[in-house]
């Protein structure tokens, strides 16, 4: 008998699991908090941008969204820096037309994935149904209000989990760590132009590096950025030294000269909007026995700086669906598959993530950094599949695991480190020394 | 005026910051979930032996204890390593008669605490009171049953602490951790022989090392010995594969033939005692303003491979004694300072007990390990306070904070590598070459 399966969260990756089990055949029970957001305005000002890149569009492609999520999302060639005078200078993130990333509306990819989860008879998603937790001696998912019978439970219900929470107080040595970057993050806007037109360039990831702080902006398709400051939560340079309009003014005009003429709703935005924070959590193990698993967020929060929260839960999906071998498995078999499969790689993104702030505040207007990227691009060129830039093999390259990427690039940096020591342009590298260390690589 | 200050937990470290408190002049309560131990039979089987070393002395002399506990404690000069055929080799532990460490009875020392507190008029002790939490917004600390209002707190309420539990939910960004070592721990006893005397060497901690595991014994004033097995919890060699009292039996006959004569209640030990896990605890922040700290194992649960564990929490009751300057001081500040100076050194020995354990369970049979202690007790010989073994510094110099030594260590430590490369014997170091390195220290 095929039993029910109940995935808990109707955020981005619980509707993708949902599709998934439903595609395969599997009875599924969606429950999401929330009501049905496609009735009622979404929660605003909190949700950084997405991007959209190659690992999440492999498991929207299985599950036959890509074509319909293209076209909602922008692509984005490349970085482009602007300096404290206002002066830009674009950074791309690849090298062929293909290396690109793609900005979508998190609301909008999230109706999209909903309504797709509604096409399948044999999958019901319920509203307003808050899990508070899971009791497994008892195969009960808890609801404010009332439980309900569930012996195959996969939790994607988010940084704060619920079930984990569960799992936690009832998994002997279950690991768990919650880090805070002492950084926080606020949402603002850079609205369309006033005949719709993008005010800045469309098909870039805006950054304001500042060394210990930046802005980003991502471009929305109707004509409007969404910007996000990410600020030190204390000390000098400080969310806590904006407290009035007046120093909000001035930070701004200070530090990002050319975004203030194109945010005329900064200082309502900045106080409008909540703080948000910045943290990661790990945890394991993720399953308890085959009656329950976390997947996303709930098993690996991670900080927003390389683009891979969303695109990593969205491999879970696609990792946890191809060890389903039936419509009956084992389940502790699968979950306990998952969990070994997956957690090195999501450890590395998590700490690749952590990371890639400091690449993105404050390497990018650093000579070194930008020569060691272009001679790493070089390598590239000159030995394809034997060198990738790192940043390419998380992005570009989903079938090379985020703990591959993390340890090749560790010595593929060594090797940047090597022929960059003494240089200041590409073309003076020693190409026989790198054909050696390049030829090492393993 | 002067408030009470509420100390959450009577075990060891509750009582000592209550004992520091009374002196000072403070109206104290301590609040303990147990009943008063002196009144009945303690817990068994649960609490590794203790080992007292010079953090601690210094703390148990501020506050007239040290005379006391050492009538009841041993002095341990090295370890005694026994090998699989039996034979033992006693490595010491410093370098002079007073560079020992002592074992200790947890119950007994706890019960001198006791007895001590209750020597201030100023300070009451409140047993069978569990602590359930704290309500800062009301200052009120949750018992079971009624609140009681607390302005001042010291949270000194264990690993698992309901008090941080508490600053948990409160503290926006409070980072945590729990990590556990994929191994537990079961107590076993050599009790005295017939005529009462130790049956095997008294002044020593005995270990059994065994590569990915081991056995350890610490000797008890009567004569008996507390042993503790460390063992994987899953796997090849696991508690998992020890399910009947053969295969209990023919586990310790063939991994410690010499210690099994003198075990004659091994199996029920085994059978009879639970088995306890290896956790590390890391938080932070510390404090919430001046209502709340959490000190000792609530702040930093730490594995007993480096004997720490008390030793810390009672050098944290120092430091944070030494930060009151009044009857009335700024809690808030006391608390801050508190965290911002003992934070690094609770993290830096948490990670050197785990490294310890490697240590004592392997490398204590590896020559090149041997070496290098022979070689670092020579550099300490010729260039004295310059070249500290980094276990000296942690054991025998409570002047040096446990960071501090973890740097220096790191330090010494690639000094030793370079010294012992390609020598088998102390006495083919290059002597000259050592005296440069170890001069660069800084």
């Amino acid at each position: 008998m095929t039993r029910t399966i109940h995935v808990v969260g109707a955020g981005l990756v619980g509707p993708l699991m949902a599709i998934y089990l439903a595609k395969k055949g599997f009875t599924v029970e969606l429950h999401e908090r929330r009501g049905d957001m496609r009735k009622n305005s979404v929660d605003a000002g909190r949700s950084i941008n997405l991007a959209i890149t190659s690992r999440g569009w492999r498991s929207l492609q299985e599950v036959g969204l890509k074509e319909k999520v293209s076209a909602i999302s922008i692509p984005m060639r490349g970085r482009m820096v602007h300096d404290a005078q206002g002066n830009t200078n674009l950074q791309p993130y690849g090298q062929t037309d293909a290396e690109v990333i793609y900005a979508a509306s998190r609301s909008l990819l999230n109706v999209m994935l909903l309504d797709a989860a509604e096409t399948y008879k044999n999958l019901k998603i319920n509203f307003g149904a808050r899990c508070t937790g899971y009791d497994p001696d008892k195969s009960l998912l808890q609801f404010d209000g009332k439980d309900i019978p569930a012996e195959v439970v996969i939790a994607a219900d988010g940084a704060w989990s619920p079930v984990r929470k569960s799992l936690m107080s009832r998994i002997e040595n279950f690991n768990y760590s919650q880090s805070f970057l002492e950084y926080g993050y606020k949402e603002l806007e850079i609205p369309p132009a006033a005949d719709g037109a993008f005010r800045i360039e469309k098909h870039a990831l805006h950054i304001w590096p500042r060394k210990n702080y930046m802005m980003i902006a991502l471009p929305n398709t109707e004509g409007s950025f969404t910007c996000t400051l990410f600020y030190p939560n204390q000390g000098k340079d400080s969310f806590a030294q904006l407290q009035t309009p007046q120093e909000v003014t001035e930070f701004f005009t200070r530090d990002f000269p050319d975004a203030v003429p194109h945010m005329p709703g900064m200082v309502g935005d900045f106080f409008g909007n909540p703080t948000g924070a910045l943290v990661t959590v790990k945890c394991g193990p993720w399953n308890l026995s085959g009656k329950a698993v976390l997947i996303g967020d709930a098993a690996h929060a991670i900080v927003p700086f390389f683009a891979q929260g969303m695109n990593s839960g969205f491999e879970d999906c696609a990792v946890l669906n191809s060890l389903i071998d039936s419509t009956n498995p084992d389940w502790e078999s699968v979950f306990t598959r998952f969990t070994a499969l997956r957690k090195p790689n999501a450890d590395a993104i998590a700490d690749m993530a952590v990371e890639n702030f400091t690449e993105m505040r404050d390497s990018v207007t650093d000579p070194v950094f930008l020569l060691k990227k272009k001679v790493g691009f070089e390598l590239e060129k000159r030995w394809p599949g034997k060198f990738i830039p790192r940043y390419s093999m998380v992005i570009f390259h989903p079938d090379i695991p985020y703990a591959e990427a993390q340890r090749r690039g560790a010595i593929q940096d060594k090797i940047l480190e090597k022929l960059c020591a003494g240089i200041s342009a590409p073309e003076q590298v020693n190409w026989d020394e790198a054909e050696k260390l390049v030829k090492q690589i393993a």
